[in-house]
Order: structure tokens, then sequence, then C-alpha cells
């Protein structure tokens, strides 16, 4: 009886490319979550000086991660793709679903990620011809990010301390990140908690599935 | 008896602009839930160009809104605290609490907040010197507003046939921001069914109670 063959799960398309750190994101988490098999990667350029018509079909920002459901419905923004596939997956896995372990792991993740936000943006001005460098610009990223890690270096501890969910994934994302962009930065050097705690993030099969590598 | 009366519910300080978008958005949230009185609001100026040593004692990222709760505790990003604030008054009031109402909702949030994050770089990029504008980004930034425009003018049936919630809010802070500090832009001409949804959300008193004005 055909009715008795389990119905395979939709599939769903993931605008997705290897050097993203916010796709690496969601892809940590479907890792985490066994939903690998699922997701049909999709390669997508998105830079900010050049918008991708053909992804801003589905996302008119021109951004990734964007998922596409099977039905054609499409989730954008990594937080919102990782508590799908959290859902997915029976729900509060990489997310708490209520109560203050909720708010913090979503505070901490905004932490980690709002710092991605800012080394993307320094990343960017850094990269500009020297005569259209906004010196103030690049001393202001600077300036966050010594005090979003001297923050994230005190709360490691606590961090560590919670289950692994999207704050880990993203803090281990922004910290990679920061290797893969901003070697000169040398963030282990005053963070002796985030190497450690990072020597452990590097060590998941879901980290390493999802390195990302110069190339 | 003093242990009948009922104690008063716990303050919660915030780190607050009356001309951030961002900040708009969670005030509407406090007006619809009826939490403003406990809301205690404090003027932080957050520019890109000048990180803010006193708020980045509670947010490293120097970024508004930002929720100190009474305990200590620190909440960041506005959709975390609109998150918050709805479980404060019950749950499920301005952002549904599962399955795909939820999802739907929060991608278009997303829509409507990722269109504000290009309007506050398209106007830092535009305020600069002349000399060190990038016109490929301005170019960018244009395609992205135009291109996300026209999605949410499509879509704008389906948002209004929902509970009014975090996504309308973001909506229509956006489209009055863009009425703030992109008048030349005109989106009301391309977009009659925004303009006309617009009018509603600016009859609201939460909308009323926090309009951004010239001055």
């Amino acid at each position: 009886m055909t009715e008795s063959s389990p119905r395979p799960h939709p599939r769903m398309l993931l605008h997705w490319s290897p050097i993203s750190p916010f796709v690496r994101k969601v892809m940590i988490a479907a890792h985490e979550l066994a939903l690998v098999e699922r997701i049909e990667r999709r390669r997508s350029v998105a830079r900010m000086t050049a918008p991708n018509a053909a992804l801003m079909e589905d996302n008119p920002l021109s951004k990734i991660p964007t998922l596409v459901l099977e039905d054609g419905t499409v989730l954008i923004d990594s937080v919102v793709i990782c508590e799908y596939f959290d859902s997915l997956a029976g729900g509060g896995r990489i997310i708490p679903r209520a109560g203050m372990a909720r708010w913090l792991e979503l505070s901490r993740h905004v932490l980690a990620n709002g710092l991605l936000d800012v080394l993307i943006l320094w990343r960017n001005e850094r990269d500009k011809p020297a005569a259209t460098q906004t010196p103030l610009l690049l001393e202001s990223f600077r300036t966050k990010t010594a005090a979003t890690l001297a923050r994230l270096e005190r709360d490691i501890p606590a961090i560590a301390d919670t289950p692994f969910g999207i704050a880990q994934i993203t803090l281990g994302c922004c910290l990679s990140y920061l290797d893969f962009r901003f070697a000169e930065v040398a963030w282990r050097d005053d963070h002796p908690g985030l190497a450690a705690w990072h020597v452990g993030f590097c060590a998941r099969p879901s980290a390493q599935a999802t390195e990302i590598v110069n190339g």
C-alpha cells in the first residue's frame, strides 16, 4: 500500500555562498538539526555594490541566506531561517522557546551578529580606494569591535554554560570571520576565554563541514 | 495589609531617541501592548561615525534601542525587544507564536527592516562630501529600495489582512522614514496600495504618539 510509505520531506532551496558568515550560521544549524539532506543549495553572490537580479526575484534586498520553501514561500534573515529549522526539528533546540533563557540567547545572538554587521561594513570601507575612505567610520568600526569583543570575553563563561544554540553558532562564525578577513586584529591575544572556547567550536562536525577557507 | 497590594511592575530603561525608526518600532509596540508606563526613556544618540561611550556600557555595538531590565539584564535589537514586550503582554499579540503565520510575519518584518537598514546606509553615503561618495553604492541602495517597495506593494493586501503586528509596525516606520529623510523618492507615486495602507497606519494612536517630526 503506497499510503503506508512515509512521504518524503519537502525540499528547500537555499540561496547560499561558501564564504558568507550569515549563510554559515544556517548551515551549521542545519547540520546540528540533521536537516542538511533537505536543503538544495544555490550559489548566489551578494555584494553590497552589485545587486543580484536573480536573487532579488526571491529577496529584493539581495541578501543571503534566503530560503525558498517547496510551496514558494520565501523566508529571509539568518535568525528567522535558523528558528524555522529549529521548528522543523521539534523546536527549542537551538533557541529556547520562552522565558529569560530565550531573551538572553537572542540578545547574545544579536551581539555576535551585530559585530558581524560591523565587520562587513568595516571590510567594505577598508577596501575602498584610500581617497574615498572615511577615517571616522574606520575608527568607529575599530572601537565597536574592540568593545564588543571585550564584552563577549566577559560573558563567554555564561555563554559556554548554555546549550549549543544560535548565540554560540553566531559567535563561532563571527570569530572565524575575524580570522578570515581581519587576521591583523589578532583577537586571540587579548581574549583568552574566547580563544579557548573557539577551539571547541571549531572541533564540532557542524563547524568543520561548513568551514570557510581561503581559495 | 500591605501584602494584598499588587506589587508594582518593574520598570525598564530604554536607550531611546525621538528620531530613530528602530526605536519607534519598540515604542509603537509598547503603546499597542499598554506597556508605556513601565518604560523609562533615556535619550541616547547613536551615530555611525561616533560611538557613544555611555550607551556602550550597556550595548557595546552603540545601537538603539537597547533595553535594560530592572535586574540589569540587557536586551538588544528592536525585534528582540518587541517580542519581549509581547511576552509581557501575554504573548502572540504582535508576533504569532508558531506555525507559518509566524515565519511569514517575521520574514515580512525583515523585508521592511532590511529596507530601513538600506535607507540608513544610503543616507550616510549621500551625506558624505561628494568626493568620498561611492556611486556604485548609491546606485545599489536605489535599486534595492525600488525592488523592495515593489515587492511590498505586491504583498500589501496580504500584509494588511493579518493582525497588526511587527510586520505592519515596521512597514509603517519604514514608509514614514522615507517621508522624513527621502522625500525626493516620492514613494506614493508608484505604490498606491502602500500609500492607502499608510494612511490607516498614521491614524493609529500608537503611530501618532511616536510620530517623528522635523525640528
